[in-house]
């Protein structure tokens, strides 16, 4: 999946370990495209396509790339060997595992050690829309339009909780 | 704690909810220290001195602060009180706990709702460390000297790795 | 969602993080409209509202309200900071989440550091309905009209379960 | 362990599984004594004194006793068969079990079933003294003095976390 | 429930916190029947109607009643309860709970403390049959037929895995 | 480590997995000593001498052994494989595992399936000691002398609780 | 269930505690299947059928077995009982339990003491094909046709990594 | 460390994350030298020095290596990194971790997708030693001498178990 709305130029890369966890991933690559910031998203894995993973990284380097959002499952190995392959920002997103329900791919992200960070957001959907945030966050750093979007989005999200109203008890 | 190695300009704030996190989150500063980032640590809770945090980070803010790194135990919600202040980058550190070891520290930073996301690094000094790490690597996208000196520190870890000897057996 | 049975005046605050907690929250208003006790329950986020949160609750002291009863998932910060902005008594409803079911809210919840109580019910609806008994417990020390009727509730109860009958063996 | 700063009366019921369990419950009782609301302290079983349990309620009521305290550990049902008892609020505190660190034992305090509600405050020594803090929140509703004391406590407690500093980096 | 298949007497006690535990307790009621051993099933709660169970166990007794069977969820304190009144051998069966599938049950079950033993079966149905099988043990130690039965129950038992084929591949 | 009180005759077998767990199962050994029930302990291991398992089973069973209490740590398959070679009644004892203090062993003896049944005790030596009074339970339901030691221990243990008194606050 | 591709010889043995269980074993059968490699699938049990288990074991070592699968749910002790009777190599797979989803059957069958080791996968159904391809790794050690089977088998797995494409967002 | 009983042949490699692994990743080397098994071991890191893993790991094959045996604590990457160099036998190791006691290095080795497994062993010592165990039964396989030490070492365990006692109680 490429989004082509800057031309070649992909800021943020979105990788997960299989295409059954881009029902959860789709929501970075939502919140991406909703602030419009090019991405690029893949589904290559660390333990079976290493060197492909690797060359895709470069690749994206090449392009601009400013930060890696990584999803996986279960023992999820991908955000943190994405980490060892470059000095960017890495944000992990723990896929929720059939059985453990993504304790295990929350530990598996969040405990790497001292000198090889992966920043993890929470399991799940929610986790993977904030990866995105976070890389925005970061990549507004240097660009006010962007800022400008970030705080647009704070205000409506804080104006939508205003504005909720409870049903009416039976 | 206040660093003083660039005149009045903090590019990371560092806070925790209580003195006796420093032990843990000093690793943080350090990290700061050795890649010659400016940094400000402060104890605020988000509980009892919410104001205080609040004028904090203005200040911060107005010095040029470009992320945050919190760190809290237990119920650890200072990271996701921070991250409601800003639209800076915030990362988090859960803080060992006297008798759920970070367990619940790790949850109650990371578990955050989507549209206010606080990346999480791992458990104790190592997650601390490499919180300063990833703030690095995010000052780093537009900083070359210090994306010089984050690949010479990757490539001096990798070097003491490669050096290590393990002890022959008895 | 406001109730009006008492005129103005309402003696319990019920607040949540998402109107999407209501289907559990709303046994905490039922539990109180039962009783006749008076209460106005909103929907307010920790952090995304915080203002909206702090000046609800300025107005709920204004008119009267003596208890909160707090309810969030996930990172579930809410109860916690409703805690610091008052001393009235909070009780915490950890709000069951997606993946983890909620033991992440739950330990989010319970686990404040010294000086700042939060205190926590059960995960989910029962802990939602017996939040509000709590509060029934805490304004009935000076209300024995209301302490006849939880007496009675609690006859009631007792009732219930000694008329339960199990069924026939197949 | 009697309080006697008022004659007789006794505000504050505290009971825990063990006298093992002073060193935990103690916090309790110095954050009633420091708030001079007067109390009472006893280790009493659910399980091997369930009859002197309810006398001891019993008595407490006589004397005005206005919330009970109950901190037991493991399969801890000390704070529920308390809540069995009595209408007042009961607020429990989860005692570390030697294997568990207290995770039994919280469990087995906060899961309490919809109708015999048990407010429960952290695992161990913050959580005692929380629980008493919660009490006073609760008889500062009808105690101007008492609740001037929590303000003062609050303002002090804020005070301090102001003025800590952080040492130097070596 | 009663078993009427020996006149008056009954040599179990079933007990169960809310008629709702039912669909995992007559497992246990099941497996005293298919071994004619006469039992009493009841919904009583240890927080509810401590003094009805109180009765009922004395009525039990009296009635010949040689060990108890006890099922509650969350903080399952009824077992626990149960054995508080009793020198008879009690066992107990943690209820899957809504949220936490019955790991608050089997520790609030398990985890007694030095003097006052509950026996603890599986979480769920196949531990309810279990401690009816446990039961069963008990009382073929003085009864022979009842120890023909069982060996038989188990012969039958390992028959049946002998005898089970799985299933060709497709 | 064989009691001699009885000739010959041993009404207990008390089984463990290695000699490092007579720490923990000494308290059961205690407890049966104390009662004055004849029992024999043994360490033998489910997987590294499982026909010695058998044969010592077999030569308990001989000596009018009417109860097995088994104790093992981590993946405990002892109290299991116990279960498997009698119908005599089978209470497993969880011994805490180095790392994981007892979560495995406790999961790993309780969770049997349906047919097989181990009661299971408290992780430790609660457990172990509470091991030997289920079964002293079972022994006094046909022996009166010990029915009345049971009732006295009951007596002297909650009496020894009613004496406890908590030491003054400082 | 028996594959008959080579005649009488089976190189693999793979038994379960329960049929209910082939669901999950049947992905180590079709692994195996697809490899080529013979094998005899069984439901036999540690605890219901100890003999038939040590007899199945003995007759596939005379036909030529090198290795068994073995998986069980809960107290999961089929594979530490298979890894008891043979110095073949043994490889557990955690069967999801009905309530605890596995995380018993993992701690079960991995945390074996010293001397015994059963090498675990995965809970579930990848756990099993896993069993099948760690099985086969072996196999291969002396067996070049099934180097090369193996060695295609990942390289057609990178290849549908590879070729893997994520939809389109809406 | 490098053994050197059998000229430039190494038929395991045993490699761990870190130097500090060392303690607990003695004991397979200690097993693999009691069985004079040629091995060399070597602290690499997946994340650290990939490249140099890999290059180890192309000349361990050459030198005749026919398993690997890797040790990780916390996102425990290293065997699964590992796993995806090659298709010879993985055994894993969880490395107990600071806080989290090796849980979260059990559930990231043992976790792995389909397609590439790591047999996994218990967490410490203990699950190092097996591992070596684990791979001396797949090296027995096609070692008759080999396969005799095997059965002779567990024969001598056996033997340590029987001729164990228990101390007397005091």
């Amino acid at each position: 999946m490429v989004d082509t709305n800057k031309e070649d130029e992909k800021l943020v890369g979105i990788v997960m370990g299989s295409t059954s966890d881009w029902d959860i991933m789709k929501e970075a690559a939502k919140m991406c495209k909703d602030f419009g910031v090019s991405f690029e998203a893949r589904a290559l894995s660390a333990h079976r396509t290493p060197e492909e993973l690797a060359e895709w990284m470069t690749s994206m380097e090449k392009r601009g790339c400013r930060a890696f959002i990584a999803g996986a499952g279960g023992a999820a190995h991908l955000a943190g060997v994405v980490a060892s392959h470059t000095i960017l920002p890495i944000f992990g997103v723990p896929i929720p595992s059939k059985y453990m329900k993504g304790l295990d791919s929350l530990l598996a992200t969040v405990q790497m050690p001292k000198g090889i960070p992966v920043s993890t957001l929470a399991i799940g959907e929610g986790g993977a829309a904030n990866a995105a945030l976070a890389v925005i966050s970061v990549l507004a750093l240097n660009d006010d339009s962007l800022k400008d979007k970030l705080k647009a989005f704070r205000v409506k999200q804080s104006e939508k909780v205003r504005q909720a109203t409870l049903p009416e008890l039976d």
